[in-house]
């Protein structure tokens, strides 16, 4: 599976962890569009990489968005204001395979700043194993397997019948918010390849016009 | 403030705990809107207590939902379909804190069976007792306060322009799913006491067609 | 290496998931040497836990202890009553890496009601993966190394330094305090094999005459 | 009553995090015994400061001693290798509240780096407010009150049969180990005032000879 990296500048200085961890998982590519560990770059704050996220999943530019910010809380609620976007708070090893086993999601928050403190790597090394350990979508606990695979498939008719066409969502966004995606020439190419080539086309144009 | 109290299937045993633990805010009017730990009646999933979140809130019935399910993640990932819902998943005191601070949401999603033993009941207490305990919005750390002022501004914003209208989107999903609403009369009630009197007939009509 | 697990009264229903969480390290061989979560058998508080945990450790009957209670304080306040036992309370993964390198401890204490919901049992075997992964004593973080190993050897010294020799310690505890033990017969059965054959014929002739 | 906060070198940056918890307790009194935030003065590992935690309870210099290290692992091994200490490992509010109720000790070692991230020094005035907040001992859940006292009492029966004499024990402790104590006087101060004089006299006698 393709993963997205998405960092923002409060817990920038996690991003090498979360490469290192997801760097154990050679099946899976990672790719990181968001701010890096450096320091330099034009600011993102979580209303950046969570539309970030969101572009990305929407276009099938990846399979799957790993974000996070100080509490993992406002990454999450950024990402989730956005159709198609299914995403988990996960801050011990055990929310990552719950949450891969209930609710199958395309997408985690993690809580990079609260919490992190000696061995934090190692956590999300362990997140990251439980995460991706299991196909998920199996359910927990086993009797309850079927009611949330059915909870799942609703969710995916609600997420469409409740929100715009992202395209249309994006065009409406003041521009400010929307600019600093342009510094980002990873995400740009990494939209250029997505599967539905014609919302990236869209929305590649439409930030070229900012 | 007017807390509606959610709570599916799963969790429903632990939805006395959350009664008491807001019982010790009487500043606070808690009304308790989904299942009640007795057994008995109509079975609600995650999907339909996000839904009724989503009613409550957009219709001014309630300024404050309370949810969860077995890990939180499911009633989160539901809720945040709609417009107009902040939820962040609680599942330590720091978390209700920071929260408050940080990202002044209207909705929280406890985790109600993972984590959940000895004194999870005493956890609700100290949760509640820390997201209610400062003016919201204050920010933290400190030097990051404007700007998740900004976020969270902007982050309204995004909701009105991502999602299409309330009734709109209400109206458009399948019977079955909504129909377990029209027998919770607790519900029915504070829909009628709403603040925005046509939002709410039009969701109470529309219940009463199904 | 010989595990001995213990388990009291309070939590011996969580006795399976740690028989279940270390059958995935056939390297080491686990005696279930406490309360089953049958029921049935004489009861065995967290004093009797604490006491045969030191039986076994002191004796060379095992190499390892894994106890616990409700919250784990209480089976660690007792087995570290006695010399030669350094216990650790672990509740997350993190922490059973960080002790096995930091404190290369012979014991853990879990709590196995406290937070012990959904999925408990998943975090007892990333537990045990964490703890049983590396050599243990590397040191964390790396700088701190060469301190953390003089710091063991020292509480080695100060153990011995601290304490009366074993056997002498049970001769004077009060006759009820030990008699469960008598019922123990795989606790016996396994103290019959330790490595020290003089402290094990003690202990048991002792056991014999109560 | 009387409380010692005992910081070693690992974590001594939150010492200032532990006082401000404290002051929020002025029923209370906190002596700095250990290191402190600013750098300077000789290093103390946790072999030191469970060394001074177990003086200062046995001459009765305090009522009770908050320690710590990098994990709390540390600290609680070494604090516990000498009689009187019954000392919990806390690293969230509910741990505190637990501890106070069941265990009763004398004695909690803090996680002061793992975990500690964003409002770590919140957890610790909601840590120090659950353990503080009822009177110790009442036991949980009620019904297993009467045997968890019957356990604290027979802990301290078996404490006193398992140890030698705190005095004996130092002195045989080698100087190294002991010296750096001498160079900290507020340390010296309290056990000056201790309750025990007659062992308070010996120990800082013995220090003065070093």
């Amino acid at each position: 599976m393709r993963f997205a990296v998405l960092n923002e500048v409060s817990a920038r200085a996690k991003n090498t962890d979360i490469l290192s961890a997801l760097a154990g998982h050679p099946q899976h590519t990672a790719f990181n569009e968001g701010m890096d560990a450096e320091g330099g770059g034009v600011e993102l704050t979580y209303i950046q990489t969570g539309l970030m996220a969101a572009a990305l999943l929407n276009s099938g530019a990846c399979d799957f968005v790993i974000g996070g910010c100080g509490t993992g809380q406002g990454f999450l609620n950024s990402a989730m204001q956005y159709p198609g976007v299914f995403c988990g708070l996960i801050t011990e090893p055990l929310d990552g395979w719950l949450f891969s086993q209930i609710n199958a999601g395309n997408c985690v928050s993690l809580a990079l700043n609260k919490g992190y403190g000696w061995a934090g790597d190692l956590n999300l090394k362990l997140i990251f194993r439980e995460l991706f350990r299991d196909p998920p979508g199996a359910g927990y606990p086993p009797h309850r397997g079927e009611s949330q695979a059915q909870s799942r498939s609703k969710l995916m008719e609600i997420s469409r019948a409740a929100h715009k066409d992202f395209a249309e969502i994006l065009f409406s966004l003041d521009a400010q918010t929307v600019r600093p995606l342009k510094e980002y020439g990873v995400f740009l190419d990494l939209l250029r390849e997505a599967d539905n080539a014609e919302l990236s086309r869209k929305v590649l144009s439409y930030l070229a016009g900012l």
